[in-house]
């Protein structure tokens, strides 16, 4: 379930972007508890004057192949997932399609389970209703 | 109070963008006790390789139609209100502009009520300050 | 570490832009523990037809010039802290780049503080792990 939003520089080749959603969706499957084909993302490219990511906070270098990774996804993983998860997703990217860790930010945004429909109108996580 | 983030494949027309957020706006007058004009919305198009939304998880069959809704609200409304939602939500946008069910994605992020400020630097659903 | 997302309708200047992100960043020093430096924000324009902002909900009028803020940051601030926030942010705005105050529309997104990576595939602000 989770909605991966993904926001970086524009002008990245067609099979970059896509190796950057497969690649973060291998890496939850790996780590994350997240099913098959459960894929859902945008992407967002930024004009350089849109997209403000700072080049040494931390004493981390970044520069504009920097990219934003913004996770929502249900509040049932401890900090060692989302350990495992930054981990696994930013070696990933630095083999396919070459992203250097230096510049993989992520950020996750927890809902409640019960907060998502994939489609039909239907809360498919939700308890039944009570009836 | 809501804050409605619609993301979808570029290219339909202008009224068909307008009613989405109508729609939705309606759905939560009905079930998500929304007030009147509480319209805050974003609408982002995407390139077919910035959108992505799997053809068939959990059974349900979308295509290029598919639009991912993000409703960021306040953390008041139980699950039977979330499902009224997403139910009378579905259904109405399967009648204006004509989406069909199965390619409706919602997803709910919830805060605290004292989150929002609609105007002049004030957080207008907090408690006043202890003076 | 919050991550500032900035909505606003197509068309203003670059600088204008950039001082939208460096002064709520400065607001943010002020007022919300936020260290120098912290700096990640992505702008996003709209044309008018994918943008949406109530003109009068609450008594305020907004116009063409409203501007939606979406601040995800930890949920370590009380509500005198967001009420700072907005008050301040506010305020540099009126003055640099020059926004109505009625036109700032501003929600905070509250996550854990362990849900960041700032780069390096590193979870900098959660606990070590117990090993």
């Amino acid at each position: 379930m989770p909605l991966i939003r993904v926001s970086l520089r524009r002008g990245k080749p067609v099979d970059y972007l896509q190796a950057l959603v497969e690649e973060v969706h291998l890496a939850m499957r790996e780590t994350f508890n997240v099913p098959e084909n459960d894929v859902f993302a945008t992407i967002s490219q930024h004009d350089e004057h849109e997209f403000f990511v700072d080049a040494t906070y931390l004493g981390i270098e970044r520069d504009g192949d920097a990219i934003i990774f913004q996770i929502v996804a249900s509040n049932t993983r401890g900090v060692d997932m989302k350990r495992a998860l930054v981990a696994r997703l930013t070696e990933r990217l630095s083999k396919r399609p070459g992203v250097a860790p230096r510049n993989v930010f992520v950020n996750i945004v927890e809902t409640q389970t019960e907060n998502w429909s994939f489609g039909n109108g239907v809360l498919q996580y939700a308890p039944e209703p009570q009836l």
